[in-house]
């Protein structure tokens, strides 16, 4: 049995075959079900201390933010427009009324500034870290919903800004790309989207999979951001923007634009950075630097191999 | 500072407005959101083990239909229908792919018995007990949705089964009424409905809440199950019945029914056990024995409060 998380998913995702309701089931960023003749689109993410984020340092405003931020992110990456959530908070025994009180203001200040309003939760007590399990709905934007599927051949890989280095504090203070997403799907220019959780070399490697295809990826053409030169995580500035996680930028396939198309998209404050070009499927997905091409390992974020 | 799960779900929910979406929030046994002009029902609950499952004991297949059945149940008491789930996972560290697949099966079989479709969900590992955080969504029943709120003093108070000793294995195997709150809706029974999940002394309590009543539970009504005669929680069988929790039975506040309407009722295989009366809300809660009224202080299962 392989040990990586996506190993996992794929062996059981077999148990849980499309029933007549779901039109996009598990394996992409989200779900969509038909609920009385409309699509409803819906997403849970959990995060958790010591693994999402570092409650003693970031605090509960921080933590309950990204709880919610991260899910309005993986609706954003299917052009969806996130309506409302629930919270399931499994809180560290002991817990003060006062960081309870804290996280619920930090939920509250999260709804409203990614318009997802909070509808209903449930709270436990358990002898381990503070859980946060949101789960959110949506409904598609006027453009329709995209998923992981849809890249083809010969597609342009793009992402929407610079990668890398995001422990240094963007992993919290992302702003979830439901603009760009809309934007995007207005143009019609998506055939496969998602968002950076975990890594572009793990998350390029998934929509290839859901798209039948492999890529290449040009080393000089990724985006770095300033945080991948100075981030503790391993690797060079280019390894980190490849493998750090967390960017939660959308990663989108199509047909390569012209520069004027990518003008325009910028005059409307979508930046797209090609980073590569999906290619046939036996090629698999592939790293190109300096001409050469070399396999391109999923080294981002793994729930499974991480200590 | 209250000290109940109650009194901070109560501080913190005025944090939370109903925004223009909301057709009901927090404070119910799930929401109800406006999708794109139709109503959606949506629901979180947490279950973890060693809290409301013992893995070791009841294995990962119960765990998993229970983590499943408390949110259908909830969508039950709204005399809704549920349609789909996601599931976020938080395993503990070292665990194996048995367990996963296990999880999997469970959850798998459980959305076929309880016609509510798993797709998608999020898997993370963590230090600390097996957490399950199911979401599901809805539809509401033809005969619309039902809350907490509504009854009425002068209502009966019912509830659709005895009460009392889940522990020895009801809590893992318990049915969700969905078939009964549909019944119920059908003909127009309910006033205000919830399930029973964590006792009826503390869940009445919360109907009276929301319909600003209180009520008269009489002793010598509540059907005690046998199990509450031989489980090991405090207290008389009567006690174990108004506290242990888990019945996952409907209580249901309604206009006094005729023996008749009881027994047709009946003949579509909903047993309607009446408990007790709505009265106004300066009475408050109470239990009538043998005549004598007493404050029925609410001790069902509290997260904050067991150790």
């Amino acid at each position: 049995m392989g040990r990586s998380e996506d190993d996992w998913i794929r062996a059981i995702a077999g148990r849980f075959p499309a029933g007549p309701r779901t039109q996009v089931g598990i394996g992409h960023d989200a779900a969509v079900v038909e609920l009385d003749g409309r699509q409803v689109v819906l997403k849970t993410d959990v995060v958790i201390d010591g693994v999402d984020f570092r409650l003693a340092e970031c605090g509960p405003g921080a933590a309950a933010r990204k709880a919610l931020a991260v899910n309005v992110s993986d609706l954003a990456a299917m052009a969806a427009l996130p309506r409302a959530c629930v919270v399931g908070a499994v809180l560290p025994r002991g817990v003060e009324f006062d960081l309870f009180d804290a996280l619920a203001k930090g939920f509250a200040d999260a709804a409203a500034e990614l318009s997802c309003d909070v509808v209903g939760g449930d709270t436990s007590v358990a002898d381990g870290p503070l859980v946060l399990a949101v789960a959110a709905v949506g409904e598609p934007g006027p453009y329709g919903v995209y998923t992981r599927a849809g890249g083809v051949p010969g597609d342009a890989v793009s992402v929407t800004g610079a990668l890398g280095g995001s422990i240094l504090g963007r992993h919290l203070t992302f702003v979830p790309r439901v603009r760009e997403g809309q934007v995007l799907a207005a143009r019609g220019i998506p055939h496969a989207m998602m968002d950076l959780s975990d890594g572009l070399s793990t998350d390029l490697r998934r929509l290839c999979a859901a798209s039948g295809c492999g890529a290449d990826v040009v080393a000089e053409w990724v985006p770095i951001h300033p945080d991948a030169h100075r981030a503790p995580t391993p690797g060079t500035p280019l390894e980190r923007a490849l493998n750090d996680g967390e960017d939660f930028e959308l990663l989108v396939a199509h047909a390569p634009l012209s520069p004027g198309a990518v003008s325009e998209l910028a005059r409307e404050g979508v930046t797209l950075h090609r980073v590569g070009t999906l290619t046939k499927a036996p090629a698999g997905v592939r790293l190109v630097e300096r001409g050469a091409a070399r396999d391109l390992p999923p080294q981002g974020y793994d729930h499974l191999r991480k200590p």
